[in-house]
């Protein structure tokens, strides 16, 4: 839990308590007793793919700088999971991308975030590294640096990748989740 | 955007600005220099059903107080979203469900969340409202109270859930999500 002393509204201290009505210790705020709640955050991304490869990118920033991983990052207000998956990329890979079907969804409850990755193809052949990359590549399956990925979410969603592409459930590009309401900017 | 004033690690005023290596103003701290970011919100629910019937909750609390909906609330830290819309479920209707897989994905701009819809079906025909909900009933779909319902997430998941079930899509119970990580607690 991230530890909050102040309230963000008028400045006074909090205090962690039980709201009435309620079930779970929450910050409320000693004067004006505003309860500031928190929530899991999603980081969307992609799985880029050209041809038989996979787009990565060596992270130029903490956490785990220096390690590979799938283009990725914190959804922001006032974009969708999609959008969100499509900057993403495109800030850390230079990558325009076609987006595909939602493939995986990973909980990831000791940091309390939600990783979502879509399937993803690259357009053309060419990415360049963005502020938070060091270097970004394309890798074959037999390439795919796995001592030196960053994120067991990213780990996870290659074996699962990889696996799919071996039984050949890739093919048939459909929606996986029946109905997403999404809102396709003009960046792709 | 959450209106700031205070931060709340050090209790000092904060500034809307944008950070040095990004592009989003964030509030930021006169003093400690601490960011504080802002993220959507995961809003998870299951669509509850029993033999032809789907059960909906009359809402008890404002926003849209009286208006029925599927049940589903905010994800907590520490959940994961399968656990969540089965306790959101639980709390309020009452209803012990096997999940099923998600159904529906809806990005909500203007309030910043995300509305995510599991197929749960009902293990018995018991339920009971709980203190967020006035009335909790089975209905048809003939009988579904479309002018009277709470969300707009809420309609455009009924509306698919009928058409994919008068064209005949929810009988293969796969998964659609082709990997999904979850925990699936006792409560289950």
């Amino acid at each position: 839990m991230l530890v909050m002393k102040f309230c963000p509204l008028c400045g006074s201290h909090v205090s962690l308590k039980i709201p009435l009505d309620d079930n779970r210790e929450r910050y409320v705020c000693d004067s004006c007793h505003a309860i500031h709640y928190e929530n899991p955050r999603n980081v969307v991304g992609t799985i880029p793919i050209w041809k038989d490869q996979i787009l990565l990118c060596k992270r130029a920033i903490e956490p785990r700088k220096g390690y590979w991983t799938l283009p990725a990052g914190f959804l922001e207000t006032g974009e969708s999971l999609i959008n969100g998956a499509l900057r993403e990329t495109l800030e850390e890979s230079g990558a325009q991308v076609e987006i595909g079907p939602l493939f995986s969804l990973v909980n990831v409850l000791h940091v309390d975030q939600i990783h979502v990755f879509y399937l993803a193809h690259m357009t053309s052949p060419s990415f360049q590294a963005g502020v938070e990359s060091l270097e970004v590549a394309l890798f074959d399956e037999s390439n795919i640096p796995w001592d030196d990925l960053a994120f067991m979410t990213v780990i996870k969603t290659l074996k699962w990748y990889f696996a799919d592409r071996k039984a050949g459930l890739l093919t048939a590009n459909q929606a996986v989740v029946p109905h997403q309401d999404n809102i396709i900017a003009a960046r792709k």
